[in-house]
């Protein structure tokens, strides 16, 4: 954890007249829990961070230890909280977690007072848990916020395994502009090594090329040609025959320790002019908010949102809807400029015009920016999405590939 | 939802003394929406089940009305619960998921009372919109594992995937077996292609075949020689260069819509004969479990504990300490013989001896049978684990794989 968390941490925890932040978790992968725990393999352990102290991991399994001691937190043993003694004794789960917060509490100098509950897991264990404790004079407000706060900004660790999954999609996207680059046009189908190329081929590439670096797909991809890249959550049906001419989407988001997120547009052949002229809007849209996020260094704040309105103010005067003039359009551009991306695929900064804190551009934040237009009548849609990291001496582009829809010019 | 799963929720809910149950979640894919949604891409639903009504799916985003109705369940769109003017007037997230509820709830044709709240998700904002449905006169209480029960048994579409789960995770490791067998041992050490063989490469070459079948392992796998094979939950040091005449348990549990899980051992070279004995008294107790579960038609109810018993009984006969018989222990049999499979790596039914109902193993149950010995002095350990599905007409197994430790003889 570095002091920018600690201290996100203990700012949250004011604003919410909080004692300390728990973050329950059923894996050292969930978002919350992963950032204050490192790539460790934990899959029962809490953590108690009371305000001004440093976080102390509470871990319910003896077996895992090594892990535990792996993660450099203050720990609180299995074995001083009496785990098994709780869950032999007392009658439901629930009771037993309410029994092993509350001496954990206690064992952190806490008192019965207010505490901030973030993390992912069970629901209505947790809710019932802290029923039990609100009984025992605790009171349990949603950390939910502060806990994504405090993860907004990543620390040289987490910069370090953010890069190297990013190393991973950039060439799982060159594998696919490989294919499309080898790929021949016959009678309006695109067609490789004797067979048809279809959406199904390039995922299966992508996920053998992921693979090798270690990195999965929890959430899929998009591989989405001309009709179907149309509407942005549209993924791409397997089955689908590629053709020349036309648009192909291909948005990665794989995980490794945290996220990456980029996206490519393609065109074998030679692009349609409506397909064409949005790949040069989306371009300088590109060099636009590159030019702006080099521009934040000397002292004035930047707000995310500020990014999605001059994107907006771009792409209108090229002629296209944009969310803030025609809110609902489903053509033109018709969505938000980009997200932050780390221990979650959307995580802070927030690009929303209603964001607080939370939309304010720092240094330490990774976001991704990804503006796009899409025709559903047209039958196609661009998007080119790059992963940025805002480093103290400026933006650090983590998805340094060509924006060419063209693959073999790639 | 089969009849088996709807029974489940009324039973549960009856027990409860609730009216409904309610799952949250923030993706189709977490464990208790996923067995409601099926394999569909939702990231803002819950399900409202009520007591002797169908379920039905409250879908947040307009975007995913395509994905929702794909569930085939009855919805409630976002329109009807005017999603976006509660995230737009209401002051935080959490007292806009609390209006949402409760205006689904009363579509349901529900009046305050007693729900049951399942699911997985963030536990701070879920937490504080159960406080302020409180506050309007509703009791939530865990729900957990009535859900869990819920997903026990599995439907005909849940057993097709599961299927298909466990056929990857059989040719990864037919694949591991190949590469084993074609190495080589030059002065106590493995060799193939003209490098040292370590886990790291069999690891690797898991994650690519895994991921032609569109497999993911969202919590790792096991392949661990030796001494870290000696130690159950040890998952194995990539540089780690493997030797002949040693073990090496590989344990991967990977995830399509359903988890898969299986483990075989080997040893390339000549076993030591504290493990060849060890195998020995493996394949005894695999036998003997076959034979208890291929018995359970008769009209008897069989509880998994049951099995573990079983094999305590054998493998005390052969000179292991048990947990049974040597609680603690960490040589010989040191951990339970199974555990369910399906949404979540684990599930029911639960081996436990303090099981209840979720205890009993029924027609419809995907369970893992999992013996293992381990001798950490000696530093090998062995373990054999199956997936096997009780059917109808017997139990079935899904991962039908040589048992050999010799890879050369698979």
């Amino acid at each position: 954890m570095i002091a920018a968390a600690r201290a996100a941490v203990d700012i949250g925890l004011e604003e919410l007249g909080c004692q300390a932040l728990l973050v329950v978790g059923s894996s050292a992968r969930d978002p919350d829990l992963a950032s204050f725990v490192g790539p460790v393999h934990l899959t029962q352990a809490f953590v108690v961070a009371p305000k001004g102290q440093p976080p102390r991991l509470a871990y319910l399994t003896p077996m895992e230890r090594d892990e535990a001691a792996a993660t450099g937190l203050v720990l609180l043993t299995p074995e001083v909280l009496e785990v098994t003694r709780w869950w032999r004794e007392l009658p439901t789960g629930e009771a037993a977690l309410a029994k092993v917060l509350s001496l954990a509490f206690e064992e952190c100098g806490l008192e019965p007072c207010r505490i901030a509950l973030a993390g992912q897991g069970e629901v209505g264990e947790v809710h019932a848990a802290a029923r039990a404790l609100e009984r025992q004079g605790w009171t349990l407000v949603s950390g939910a916020a502060l806990a994504r706060q405090a993860r907004k900004r990543k620390n040289d660790r987490q910069l370090r395994a953010a890069r190297r999954v990013a190393a991973g999609t950039a060439t799982a996207m060159r594998r696919v502009a490989e294919l499309l680059a080898a790929s021949e046009a016959r009678e309006g189908e695109l067609w490789l090594q004797g067979e048809r190329l279809k959406v199904g081929r390039l995922r299966m590439e992508v996920a053998r090329t992921l693979a090798a670096f270690d990195l999965e797909q929890p959430v899929g991809n998009i591989i989405a040609p001309a009709e179907e890249g149309a509407v942005p959550h549209n993924s791409g049906t397997d089955g689908r025959i590629l053709r020349p001419d036309e648009s192909l989407v291909v948005d990665l988001y794989p995980r490794g320790w945290l996220y990456a997120d980029c996206t490519r547009t393609f065109c074998v052949g030679r692009p349609p002019e409506p397909l064409a002229a949005a790949h040069g809007s989306l371009l300088r849209v590109l060099e636009r908010i590159d030019a702006k996020l080099r521009g934040r260094g000397d002292g004035k704040a930047l707000r995310a949102f500020s990014l999605q309105d001059a994107a907006c103010s771009l792409l209108k005067a090229d002629g296209y809807a944009t969310p803030l003039t025609d809110p609902g359009t489903e053509s033109g551009y018709v969505h938000n400029l980009g997200h932050g991306v780390g221990f979650e695929l959307h995580e802070y900064p927030s690009f929303r015009r209603e964001a607080g804190a939370e939309g304010l551009l720092e240094t330490g934040d990774l976001i991704t920016i990804e503006p796009g237009l899409y025709d559903p009548e047209a039958g196609f849609g661009i998007r080119l999405e790059d992963e940025i990291f805002l480093g103290p001496e400026g933006p650090e582009k983590l998805t340094d590939l060509p924006y060419d829809l063209d693959p073999r010019a790639w």
